[in-house]
């Protein structure tokens, strides 16, 4: 399998995560995305819609939108499993990936960050502004979930690492890279550091990727 | 069941749509957002992410994330089927749908242009053009996609509604909302058409729905 990754993004950074976790090997196809890399034909042909993470089956077949593939990870190779068996349980670990991949990470990605510099001409303090204020608002949704409905664990749900740490743990990463406040959500905190004692985990951030020698600014 | 909802919310709409091919029965339960209902302790209590939609079960358990719903939904009602049974249409329906979820719709709900309005002061003008633009840019993508993968029927995917046309159609009215140009997307707006001649999406949309007399203003 390659994976179409960027070091930085974390909708491929949780794929990464799942890949390690499922321990499937994969061959890394580094896209970046500050130089415009996805918007070029051979890459934008292949994949209609232009961003990574996009997975590459040995067949040819190309997968893409993060929880999609993850999805279809755990339908194809069952363990560990990644989402419950359980109906209800499989509906809270899509609604704690859901609450992260729809309410924080879109506002919050480069695209957007892109648009509020140079369509509305905003500075670094207007832009960091809004960025802490979309982690902000996520992560206390969050931190209500996991204090306030049951299957809370050692992870996310339950005692084993599911979908909903998979996006957890870059949008930390996020979080750190801007210098939010963290401690107002103590157990997201708590499931994150266990999550990083995982060699699945830790293998999958940034740093470790092969284009992570890309420049460092922020965007 | 009961169902958490607003009549303009496209995730309500959603799950609205999905019930009705479902032909499962619900009470609607209308929440005001721009009353800020959705804030307040009663329903904030009951619904730590403090959104809507939110499905109440006759049991009492409560599920939120319109994807997570719609999944639970299709796992609980087998038919008619909103995710196919073989895993790559699986990947395919669920990418089309978190393609709209993920990618233009955070962008252009109300709290996102209250942060617009309020926090940056930003006039009608720049607020519409911001709008237009994530539609512009998802739709794109979405017609890519539909017009270059395989799978497009008379549906997104095949010939009946999958979770993808239940992403698709609240999407379109959004659009029409905010007088996006719509001409660009030939396929996207063929499929709308189709999944509106059933009578599951018209029953389904805003105008429809017993709270739709709450005020037209745009938010």
């Amino acid at each position: 399998m390659k994976l179409y990754t960027f070091f930085r993004s974390s909708a491929a950074f949780r794929v990464r995560i799942a890949l390690n976790l499922k321990g499937l090997a994969y061959a890394p196809q580094p896209v970046s995305l500050p130089k415009g890399e996805h918007r070029r034909p051979e890459y934008a042909g292949a994949n209609p819609q232009g961003l990574v993470p996009m997975l590459e089956l040995d067949d040819g077949t190309r997968l893409n939108q993060s929880l999609a593939i993850i999805e279809f990870l755990d339908e194809k190779y069952a363990q560990p499993q990644l989402v419950p068996k359980d109906a209800l349980g499989r509906a809270r670990v899509r609604s704690l990936a859901l609450l992260i991949a729809c309410e924080i990470h879109p506002l919050n990605n480069l695209r957007t960050l892109n648009y509020l510099r140079k369509n509305l001409r905003l500075g670094d303090e207007q832009v960091n502004a809004w960025y802490r204020h979309w982690i902000a608002e996520g992560l206390a949704k969050l931190e209500a979930e996991l204090t306030q409905t049951r299957g809370t664990g050692r992870f996310c749900h339950g005692d084993a690492p599911s979908m909903a740490d998979c996006c957890l743990v870059p949008q930390i990463f996020n979080a750190k890279r801007y210098h939010c406040d963290l401690a107002p959500y103590p157990t997201v905190m708590r499931v994150f550091e266990q999550c990083m004692k995982l060699e699945a985990f830790e293998r999958a951030q940034p740093s470790k990727q092969p284009d992570a020698n890309e420049q460092e600014t922020r965007h």
